[in-house]
C-alpha cells in the first residue's frame, strides 16, 4: 500500500534496458519499419515491465491528429440529447476517437466561443447541434477546415457540411394532421424558441402548413415559442389556457413541453385527454410511462448521434459523402393523452 | 462568399510582418518577458489581422499542460448524472478547462480502458464516478500521477484522492425511517448493482440498520439489486409483487426504478399510494410532475458536480485539500407517492 515513488520509464531507460537504439524503440512502438520478431517481443516486453506510455500529446503534434472529437449541442440534461451522446459514443469508441463535450445552452456567443475552442485544440472533427445559423457562424465554417456534421436540424445556409436530422416540418405537418383528422380545428402550439430553426422555425412551419391545408388560419395567440424545459411548457399553457377563446388540442414541439402543458391543466382541473388533447415530440423514455402516456413523435436520437459521427469519420477519412442530407426516420406514436372530438 | 483561399499565417510570418525575432512574438503570445507596451500593441495587432492561432497542442507539450479534464461516469442518459456533467461545466467553464466524457454503462474493464486513456492523453484531472473499486483500480490510482476526484460515492480504500457524495447509508437510513414512521413494517427495497457500492452497498446498509433498529430483519426475497433504469425498477417489483407475502411499501435506490416501480403497480391495478406506498431516490425533474408525485431523498447534483470540480482544479493548483470527505447535504422531500398504514 505504502507511497513508493512512482517512477516514469522513458524511452531512453527502456532503450538501454533492451540493448537497442532509441530509434529502434521508437519502430517498434510506432509498428513503422521493419523490426525483427525476435527484437519486437524484447522491447515489447520492456514496454510492459516499465509501464512505459507514449506521449500521444507528442504523437498527436507529429501525426496531426488529436483522434478528439468535439461535440456541440445545447443542453444535456435534455434526454434527447443524453442519447444522442450515446449514439456517437458507441461509434467514437469503435474508431478509437474520444469526446471533448460543450454545452451552449443555445447561447449563440458561447457557441462561437466553443467552436473557436475545437480549433485551438486542433480536433479532429466537430459534430454540431446548432441553433440558429448566424453570420459568425457562417465565417467560421467558411473559414475553418475541420471535418464537421451538423446534427438536429436542415442546414441550407451552409454548402460545406452534411447534416443528420429528421424532416421536421414534415413531421410537424403530420402531427398537426393527425390532430385534424381526430376533428380538432383549434390547435395551439409549444413551438421552441425563435432562434431554433429546428423546433422554432421547421415545425411552426409544418404545423401551419397543415392548418392552412384545410383553410385554417393559425392563431397567434395560441403559439408560443420558448425553451424545451417543464417548466417552459407549464408557462406557455398557463398564458394560452388564460384566454377566454381556448384550444381543444395542445402539439407541443418537445416532450419536456407537452409534460409542463399537461402538469399545468392537471392542476387546474382539466382532464387530459377528455378537455384536452396534449401531442408531444421526441418520445423520451417517460413518455410511455408518464399517465396519461404521451402521443408523441417518435425521434430515435441514438441513431441520429450514431449516423452524425460515422458520417464525420468517414470525412475524416476523405470518404466522399454520398448526400448532404440526411434524413432519419421518425413516427407517429398514438397513445393516451389526445382524443377524437 | 465565394471560396478564396485560407491562408493561415505562422509566427515567423508574424515576425516578419511586424519586424521583430520569432522569440519576440512567442514572448509577447505568452506573456512571459518584458516587452514594451509599444511593441506588444503592435505585435497583437498583427495576430489579430492574420487570424493567428497559437499552437495550443504544441504549447500544452511544453505547459506539460493539456487544460483537459477527463470524466468518466456510468451514463449520461441518467438525469442525475446530466445534471451532474452540468455543474462540472460551468466550474471548469471558468477555469478555462475542457471536458473530455466517457461512458462506462457500469462495466469495470471499460472504466479502467478509459482511465488508461486520460493517463496517455495525459489529461490534467479525472473526476470519477466509481462503480466497484477493484483490485485493478486501486493498482491504477496508486500508480498515476493525475489529480483526481471521486463522485457518487464513499471511498474508504483508497487515501490519496477526495470524494464528493451524499451520506448514503445515512440518507438511505433516514428513507427507510420515514417509512417505518408511516406505520410500515413489510418494506421491499430496489438497491443498485452489487458492484455498486453507493446504491448497491451503502444504501442496502442504510435500510437495513432501520428495519434492525425497530426490530425487523430485512426479508431477502423483497431485495431486488438491479441497474436505475425504469425498465430494471419495473421487473423488480414484477418480481417482488408475484410473491405470496407482499410488501406494503417499496423503497426504489433512484427515481428511475421507483417509476418503473409505479408503472408495473399501474399496470397490474394497485393504486399508488393507497394499496403500497413507493419512495424513490433522487428527485430528478419529473419526480415532481409524475402522477402520484414521487416521495424521494432530493440530492443536489449540479452542487456535487460543481464542487467536485472546484476540488479537482485546487489539486492541480497545489492547494491543500482540506478533507478528503466531503459531503453535500439532500434532504427527504414527501410527496403522494407514499402513505401512512
Amino acid at each position: 500500500m505504502g507511497g513508493g515513488i512512482i517512477i516514469k520509464a522513458s524511452i531512453k531507460d527502456i532503450a538501454k534496458k533492451a540493448n537497442v537504439s532509441v530509434s529502434t524503440v521508437s519502430r517498434v512502438l510506432n509498428n513503422s519499419k521493419y523490426v525483427s520478431e525476435e527484437l519486437k517481443e524484447r522491447v515489447l516486453a520492456i514496454v510492459k515491465e516499465t509501464g512505459f506510455k507514449p506521449n500521444l500529446v507528442a504523437k498527436g503534434l507529429v501525426n496531426k491528429k488529436t483522434n478528439l472529437i468535439g461535440i456541440l449541442i445545447p443542453r444535456i440534461s435534455n434526454n434527447f440529447f443524453a442519447k444522442l451522446i450515446e449514439g456517437t459514443e458507441e461509434v467514437a469508441q469503435t474508431y478509437g476517437y474520444n469526446i471533448l463535450l460543450s454545452t451552449s445552452y443555445n447561447d449563440l456567443q458561447r457557441e462561437i466561443e466553443y467552436l473557436n475552442i475545437f480549433e485551438d485544440r486542433q480536433l479532429d472533427g466537430i459534430l454540431f447541434s446548432v441553433t440558429e445559423f448566424t453570420e459568425e457562424h457562417r465565417a467560421f465554417f467558411e473559414r475553418t477546415t475541420l471535418p464537421t456534421v451538423f446534427i438536429g436540424q436542415k442546414l441550407e445556409q451552409q454548402e460545406k457540411y452534411p447534416y443528420v436530422t429528421i424532416d421536421n416540418v414534415k413531421a410537424s405537418y403530420e402531427a398537426t394532421k393527425y390532430l385534424i383528422n381526430q376533428n380538432h380545428t383549434k390547435i395551439a402550439i409549444l413551438a421552441g424558441p425563435e432562434s431554433d430553426t429546428a423546433t422554432g422555425t421547421y415545425r411552426l412551419q409544418g404545423y401551419k402548413d397543415a392548418l392552412e391545408e384545410v383553410g385554417i388560419t393559425a392563431n397567434p395567440l395560441w403559439q408560443s415559442m420558448r425553451f424545451h424545459t417543464i417548466e417552459d411548457g407549464y408557462i406557455a399553457t398557463s398564458k394560452i389556457m388564460s384566454q377566454v377563446d381556448k384550444p381543444t388540442a395542445i402539439f407541443a414541439c418537445s416532450d419536456q413541453q407537452a409534460l409542463g402543458a399537461i402538469n399545468y391543466l392537471h392542476e387546474y382541473g382539466y382532464r387530459v385527454p377528455e378537455d384536452i388533447s396534449v401531442m408531444g415530440f421526441d418520445d423520451v423514455d417517460l413518455a410511455s410511462i408518464f399517465r396519461p402516456k404521451l402521443t408523441t413523435v417518435k425521434q430515435n436520437p441514438v441513431d441520429i448521434g450514431a449516423t452524425a459521427m460515422r458520417l464525420l469519420i468517414d470525412q475524416m477519412k476523405n470518404i466522399e459523402i454520398q448526400s448532404k442530407e440526411n434524413f432519419i426516420p421518425y413516427r407517429l406514436v398514438v397513445r393516451e393523452s389526445t382524443k377524437k372530438l
